[in-house]
């Protein structure tokens, strides 16, 4: 709770900056930034507030979900990009601040390659949201 | 596309008609019939009509499913309950009859017994939604 | 309860019609009829209530164990036959109905194929009979 | 045998109902119903009998099974469709009925998903055909 | 055969003895002694005679196992604890007698841990009972 | 094409040679040659052309299949043998000569050791001819 | 708890006798004798008692650990040598008399064989240490 | 060595800022920086040093491992957290620099997930610590 | 060696004693007894000496084999009969006495149950022969 | 292309820079520095451009490769080192900028630990050079 | 049986021919020749035959296999080297012939790589000497 | 060594021959012939000896890889084509002769079917070449 809004921290994992520029006829043609102004405009019209996140450093994104321990953060939605399948460091911290978080990806890993269909996030997830 | 509105199939497979009744501290005390109930109103607030199908029958579903093919139903909504994780025949049905489908599961799946990880449905899946 | 007597549910899932008329050198001469004859004068003379049912279509049987849940069933004991290897809904229905079970087969089935030694029931029965 | 003919059940299983309406391009134009026409044909010039079913539903499957250990059957041949991965009861089915079966497949299994390798009618088949 | 009596070898395996005093809220109250005191009995009104055994030593059950083959026991019921799940030795003293045998257990196995449900006697039992 | 007929090549691979004189019980009374002849002669009515060759060598038949590339062969029928399981080299020349094969087997492959399920052939064979 | 001291049980299991002769150049000079008379004098120094018992037989290690369910036992510290990896019956008595234990081994398991990294003891174990 | 004291470097990997904060039940109200100052004076009335480093960024555990290499440090103490399962990196780090290593773990990994029972780090330690 | 004999340990494991007793059309009508017998009467006429040693106790394997690293024994032959594929720490006994030894078995292991084609002696002995 | 002239990026990944300073006898005497020296001197030789770039820090390697999108990169030759194994992050950045890459390693993998033997990048790359 | 001698058919497999100029430290400094020459010695003063046989060729150990059926072959003694872990035709030559054979290795293969463990002739050997 | 000369053996193994004239598209149109001639050139400017080998045949290149011992030869590349998967004895025959090795191949292996994926002779090349 910040400011009596509901606060929100939408992270972003690595490459996802790359969002609008790589394979259009895939992922569409709205960039990274075009995303979080209509996610920031949206959340205004709902009273609450979005902080969005995005990096390519595993540390950085840790460290980030600790600040959001103390920050006022009420929900976190996470997009783990590649770390889905690798990072039990990402996994922990979320773990170790108590705070719900939603899985989202923006493609369906499930028709993508096997090592794709294993995520550290899945079991404690409040929610998934592919696709 | 039916009388100029979208079309939408919604399935509920197995022992989903006990919902509500069974194990309230989980699901919620909303039975299948509260769901529909609701579905349907939200549909028509936005010019679309919903159509529910609840079966224990695998064979029903199946028949459902193909009569789907030539009565307009533009897009399914799917809950296979247990037949997410046997049932070859009902995705057989679902890609034969060519319309788009989402898959939904109440509870996280991924919290559960390792057997339920694995779905029939996923990789065909346009969307996935958990919990 | 029922009627100040327990009441007991027996199924028998799929091709257990045919005892008695199948491979009599490994499974005996009486038939199921014969095992449920017996099996009522034997509840009677305990002050007890049996009821028999079986089919060889996976529906039916999910449809028994749901009435179940309102007819004073106290316990089920159930042989899924061919079942037990892959019925997660039968799983889920017996699950879902809350009434405990007991898993029984007429013939050991771990000297036979390895995937007949996977049971999608022994984990949750209150007790298992095999041979 | 019947009526001093041999006499045939052709069995079809889940989705096989679309035959011909279904990816032409994959598996041409002829429906199921061209397909038994021209079966029945063929018997009645060998002075046999043919019986076709085709059924999405298991239980239906094994009933009609059932019924061809004292209606005459000389032997069956089956196309499992779905069911060949899962089903256990149709297999037990066949095996009770001790009537001879042939294993049809219209696509070849092997180039397909790695699930569909698996097959619970081969090791017992008399003869396997595919493609 | 002994005297006229058919002759029962009860075996029970390491840990058994603490019966009764090991969480008692599981395994009840009754203590190894009251088991086979109370089993004692019941043989004798049934003009049957058992011999019960335990040890926490594989090499000492082996031995009694063997012993069995000359001393006119009829058949063993044995519960092998621990050793069920790593004792190919016992297993062969079982086979090496040809004395028929039940195996015995008093938790349901398939609900603990994943390597507790392999055992080195059920596909050679006569019968299994768990639970 | 050879002169106006079709033309095509059957390889037999190691030990097709002691077919009729080995375990005649199992594969029948009739020799590789007497194979050979029958179906030379139904081939001239049809007016085709067939040649066979059988060879206990991995590198005669690729040298064969190489051979068939530019001698006019337009389809090949193959049945590997032992070779079945182990040869990506043979698997690569049929490849590589883009004739069309067909894999056959006299004997039901699947109800024998479980190494022999699996085919270097069967996911690029136009069919599979099986007992 | 004996006579105001805390006491501690010792147990090591097989071949661990032969400590100091075998492969010095591994497991240094320092005899089992002597490892445990400087445990003597340690223990007193802090008004503790040391049980020390070292045994090749599974039964042995099984009976000590019941007897010390009622003499007075505070903890245990087990080295179990090459029963790690095979003794359900030993993991069992441990949880049967409920004394918190430390598992220890005097070489890194996980440097050898791959069958040595499996413990029936460290999800139980307070804590373990290696090396 | 430095100024004649042993030099031991003590690296805690990600999360593990967190200490005493998170989950106080399991883990103890004790923060990282008591641990530290702890740890610093019992090093001083033992005439060695100590040195902490907490970072939850990969590469800065690689790059802090790396100037070990030429700045005293006699041994290092690496309690990896989250990287025990996932770093090749810094386990080559650990080897590149050829400095003697413990691995410590403040909880059980062997009773919590299975993906947690895998250390890149335990063949290579001199020493595991656990619990 | 002792008194100028080469001196060999022949250890049979559990079950062994049976031999000649048990199925003879496998194992034939010898006893053990004739086997140390015939044994004991070549190894004269060699100038060497034999030890014969037979125990369905593992302790008392292991304790056997530590006393022959001071009695002279140059060499041990064993059957470790079901201990081929459970016991661990006979291996260690094996390994830490430091005295060559040869594995041997009766019957064919490879053809039997697939848990019986491990074996934990097979890489350590000088040779292996079965049958 | 880089002022006409081709242009490569070469990314040496965690523990590299170490290289001529670790265990000489297997990689060598020359330092990173030496190669890069050496490589740049052959490549203006050539009228290309070589840029060097190493990094124990994931995140950084993956900036870098994402800056190559559009600083004229023709190409890139990539060590990743021990993220080879566990980066699914840095492949999926090589695949989204769309720049063609080798795969490099200095020793042979395939001679090492078992989980060395996997990448997660030779399915993408245009070559593989090793050892 | 040939002349009234007992005749016995020994083959080696690839590399064999190196026996003596290979790694003489393992394998010892007595090449193939001389082994065969002392084998025949050792033959004929037992009134037998022994024929030698060495190929690099698996054809040409299946036609000397096949040659044997009708040559008076009464048992073989079979080395395959390298072929012991692929030959599928080779096995299926010795069941073909119907003649008993016994495996044979010169070193200890358990020892060694892993894939070195499995053999395709141990099942159907009637016994096997190794080292 | 040769006449002064460094001398190198390349062996190609089965379908190489084919080169250039199947699927041009993916490894382009020059014949084996054409890389041999340009091949032995360059070894001429560089005063060494390429000496060149295809054969579809095992056994022709085993004994191929024998003549090398004696013949001169200081290196070999090899590509073993469909043999890479399956040939334990031209992997045995590499070591025997003990010559190093380069293990080359024309496509990327790690693209195509999973069992393309391991390679017999990878953990022995000195290095290895792939696309």
């Amino acid at each position: 709770m910040l400011n009596g809004k509901k606060s929100v921290l939408v992270i972003n994992g690595p490459n996802l900056n790359l969002l609008g520029t790589r394979e259009p006829q895939i992922y569409g043609h709205e960039t990274l930034a075009d995303v979080e102004a209509s996610g920031k405009k949206q959340a205004e019209s709902l009273n609450a507030a979005i902080d969005f996140m995005q990096s390519n450093w595993e540390g950085a994104i840790i460290d980030r979900i600790h600040a959001a321990r103390t920050d006022g953060t009420d929900g976190i939605v996470i997009n783990p990009g590649g770390f889905t399948h690798t990072s039990v460091a990402i996994r922990d911290a979320l773990l170790g601040v108590e705070i719900p978080f939603v899985e989202l990806h923006v493609s369906n890993v499930h028709s993508r390659e096997p090592w794709r269909h294993h995520s550290y996030f899945s079991d404690k997830a409040k929610a998934i949201i592919v696709g």
